[in-house]
């Protein structure tokens, strides 16, 4: 069975060196040096500073042709030449979650093009998507994204970001944390 | 903070009595006589024979127009007079959850009807409904519904089940168990 619950820890060891840690939005998170990631629970840092964990789940938004798309053209994590890294982890607030799913489509898609905008920008981009709000220990953010690229691709990465805080919807994120990492497996 | 956890316990104790259970598809769960309802991990009863957890959230089919007329209708669980109960556990399998959001949608409103049906039989019907399967701890189940009702409502209920059993989107569900029960205030 495919991993679906992931833990990223932030603390004194892991693969990833932590090069930043930028609050956009909200409360910070208490700063680290270093970031590990482990699947189900298999959490090999307890004295860790801290631990978000999320799940990947069924699509909420995107459509089966744009879903094929995504498919089609995004590349796999952990490949040996993605050494630069970013985790998003946004909270929304109650009156996004107070939306019928109408009004949240509506706001995705049509007022935002949230998927368009990642398909023109950087549809290869190799990334996964975590859900936090429904696991049963409440998790101080809903959703968490790990992305992975080369260096060369940092400004396409940085514009892909600003781009997407641009958009109407993230007129309702009221917290964000953005982590910018590089890989030293010399360090795993 | 509103409560979005619950447990739902097995066992030999609880304020409701266990008066059937029918496994309709997949594996059935093991008998009991009595089921204990707790919120936000205060599990009341760790001596339970099994526990099935899930969490509220936000909607995930229903239109701002169906989610106001659910709200002018719908009664209040927990009131003395809802002596009887039903919980329905589902799962449903991995082709519905590969699915699209605009697939599932389909599927759910255009081809079953399903919140019409709901809003048609029994619109008044107190209802919870829990999601299960993006909890941390994976779950026997994806959902599990909880509905309160008098005796006299009894038929009403039977018919809104009936009625769901034959829609297109229940040949996507591969387990599926029903309880009914009884209140009995003084054995709390």
């Amino acid at each position: 069975m495919t991993a679906r619950l992931f833990s990223f820890m932030g603390g004194d060891t892991g693969l990833w060196q932590i090069t930043s840690m930028q609050t956009h939005l909200g409360e910070p998170l208490p700063a680290v040096r270093r970031l590990d990631i482990t699947s189900n629970n298999h959490d090999s840092t307890p004295q860790a500073t801290w631990i978000l964990r999320g799940i990947t789940s069924n699509e909420r938004y995107v459509t089966r042709t744009e879903h094929d798309e995504i498919v089609a053209k995004q590349l796999a994590l952990g490949r040996p030449e993605l050494t630069c890294a970013a985790l998003i982890a946004l909270r929304k607030n109650p009156a996004w979650w107070a939306l019928s799913q109408d009004e949240r489509l509506h706001i995705f898609k049509e007022q935002s093009q949230h998927t368009r905008i990642g398909l023109q920008q950087f549809a290869s981009l190799p990334r996964r998507l975590h859900h936090c709000r429904d696991l049963a220990e409440p998790q101080p953010f809903d959703f968490m994204t790990w992305f992975e690229f080369t260096p060369a691709e940092v400004p396409t990465f940085n514009l892909l970001l600003a781009q997407l805080r641009a958009i109407p919807e993230w007129q309702y994120v009221e917290r964000e944390v953005e982590l910018r990492c590089v890989r030293e497996d010399n360090q795993k």
